[in-house]
């Protein structure tokens, strides 16, 4: 296997050299001299994990039922302080059987209340999924394919249009690799129906047409966890067909280990190829003994007990680190989603979790916050205007907030290497 | 998994019940009561195998060295009289690297008659592949990626052109799945290269424009190993695309054991629903010891040794009915290519052969035989003119020999079930 040629272990894709010509509402320069205060409120990279566990939280409810098999971890409160010291990125749960189990009463309210609640503290909110065949709409397998198709796409517009403004970023669809074949259950379900009968580019441009339509600004990712050929072969015929696809989601849950670099980086390479952003959209790491690798769909093994274990948490901090490390490196990659914070209510009961389920952190916690707010982060300093009015932040991409004698602005510093940019207090 | 929903083991699909009427050269028909000889001469559906075997016979040569790793037998005139004792479909074999190995001097010569060996005996000839990444020119290598396109669509024009009217089919591109990702070798080769830098789709489409202006009458395939979603991903993004597939070949080797009906028909349903004619171009059922199913790139594995055994012949033979009595159940399927007649030269050594390397037909050979040129043939039949001088023939899709007092005329019988056909003696 080749090594990468994309790959930058230096990361000066993900720095800015940006001379911040800095004016006062008048429009004046500042003079020679003048004392700028510069702080990093922001990754431009999205470091996320899911915001399932807070949804509960957020609408002020306890000992509330989880809303899916993915999060509902019974602490939330310790959960989100943990949650904001390391993330800055939110997906919330969509799953159409869980948000409109029975027609026409969809839980808009609720995730509403979710998403502000991660947005009014400086977080950027993904939904997820807004098409995909498990976890669906029960009530779907009563209705013709003709009225499967009409109901998916009045649910795509309504959710996209209820929450265009907090949610910027949607998994518009999931899985469709298997989606006309899925058979992992007893009876077929209403999309995968559609889906064989329709074919995977017609659903996939349903659902991308339907979101566009309802809120032109939202980035819209198609996501698999197929990570071959035929995630490949999808992708090259959905964007043949002139489907407009934003980003390109990669899940990447490691129950059956980590990857490793050389894997990872061929894996990036191989989609990369497209043109397009990458999505690190389900990433897991398990701090206990992994899955069986003779094991297809991870469903298929849910053992009644999943330690964490010491050693186990040691070598997830470190493949955390690895992982991370490798995956930033890539100038492709823009997002990644971890799948869980907590082992509390985790997916499959796997210790994927930063967290343990009595709300101590792992290893991986402590090890990953290094990175992201320590290591990786701009440190907050005080620059000095030039003759011009200038001053550089030499730093990592993100979101600044600039100060001066007690005023503020805040700045997008988005452009690797050397920029320039007003910034008006 | 549910049964196929589309198989029909009557095989009402593959039978006519023609009504044909018989004139003379002058328009008139056939008196009442006049004697007419029907003779079944060809299969609609293609029965074929390879016919790498009698390249040298057809060119005269004696002790030739095999054209390629595939067929390559010693005693080809022996052979021939078996293949067409069974067989009406010859593939030959065009792999680039065997065909030019030095650029500018292809084998062309020796192919055309061995086309016209098999065409003179009233056997249709199909051409394997025009595009692939193995066995490829190794010349290719040195060339720039746009001087590797401008060769390979040059080669197409060129083999398509030169066997115009005989060779009626081709595996316009082979292995599209893996073949811009394919690495099982030291050094790239040129046409993976090319594929990676252009894309499947943009490669297909390369390969199929190229064929189809040289040829606008042949039957172009699309061919893989991959049974699984990554083609159907692949098969769908190029439809979408607006190439014109005639069919989707089905490689089907079962090196690691036979699939079973279930699987089978599975299979069939998944790839008959883009609605196009299926080809199975290389099936393979062993008469000894199964390849261990932990193999993925069959070539990885080629014992010392690998002999037919008696009980493996039996099972080969039962295998063999059961195979071909599900494929030909099916109504997508227009084709079987079995992939080798004998094991003498076989591809891996591998005891896939209805015939010894000794030269002896094993089971397998009688019982597919009885099959297709038994209970699947018309047999040969003296009707008797109605009163307004027509005959029908309820027998076997296929074509036909028609005699009267000595005259004689061929006429296809190509629809299923109920149709009006005019023949002039």
């Amino acid at each position: 296997m080749a090594p990468s040629t994309s790959a930058d272990p230096t990361l000066a894709h993900r720095r800015t050299r940006a001379r911040l010509t800095v004016r006062d509402a008048a429009g004046a320069p500042l003079s020679a001299g003048t004392q700028v205060q510069v702080e990093q409120v922001r990754h431009a990279f999205a470091f996320g994990n899911i915001g399932f566990d807070m949804v509960a939280l957020a609408n002020g409810e306890t000992g509330a039922a989880p809303d899916s098999p993915f999060g509902g971890a019974s602490d939330a409160t310790h959960l989100a302080d943990l949650w904001f010291g390391l993330y800055d990125t939110a997906t919330l749960p969509f799953y159409w059987g869980g948000f409109e189990p029975v027609r026409g009463r969809p839980d808009t309210t609720r995730l509403l209340a979710a998403a502000r609640f991660f947005a009014d503290r400086g977080a950027r909110v993904k939904g997820h999924p807004l098409v995909w065949h498990t976890v669906t709409a029960d009530w779907l397998r009563e209705l013709s394919t003709d009225e499967v198709e009409a109901a998916q796409r009045d649910r795509i517009r309504r959710e996209v249009t209820d929450f265009a403004g907090l949610v910027d970023t949607w998994d518009a669809i999931n899985e469709v690799v298997i989606m006309p074949v899925f058979d992992n259950e007893e009876h077929q379900n209403g999309i995968t129906r559609l889906c064989w009968e329709r074919g995977r580019i017609a659903t996939v441009r349903m659902a991308f047409e339907e979101a566009r339509a309802a809120d032109p600004t939202a980035t819209l990712v198609l996501n698999d966890f197929n990570m071959g050929t035929a995630y490949e072969c999808l992708i090259e015929g959905v964007l043949e067909a002139g489907i407009q696809v934003d980003a390109i989601g990669l899940q990447s849950h490691m129950h059956q280990g980590y990857w490793g670099e050389e894997r990872t980086l061929a894996v990036l390479d191989r989609f990369a190829r497209f043109g397009l952003p990458l999505h690190m959209t389900e990433t897991t790491l398990l701090s206990g003994e992994l899955m069986p690798p003779e094991i297809v769909d991870l469903n298929d093994y849910q053992p009644a007990s999943w330690p964490s274990t010491p050693e186990g948490e040691a070598r997830q901090a470190e493949e955390m680190l690895r992982h991370y490390r490798t995956l930033v490196s890539h100038p492709s990659v823009q997002a990644v989603n971890y799948w869980g914070l907590t082992d509390d209510g985790a997916w499959l009961g796997a210790p994927v979790g930063l967290v343990r389920s009595d709300g101590t952190p792992k290893p991986s916690y402590d090890a990953l916050r290094g990175l992201v707010r320590g290591e990786w982060w701009t440190a907050p300093t005080t620059l000095v205007a030039d003759a011009d009015g200038t001053v550089e932040v030499d730093g990592w991409l993100g979101d600044y907030r600039v100060q001066v004698d007690g005023r503020s602005a805040d700045v997008s510093l988005g452009t690797a290497g050397p920029a320039t940019v007003d910034v008006t207090l």
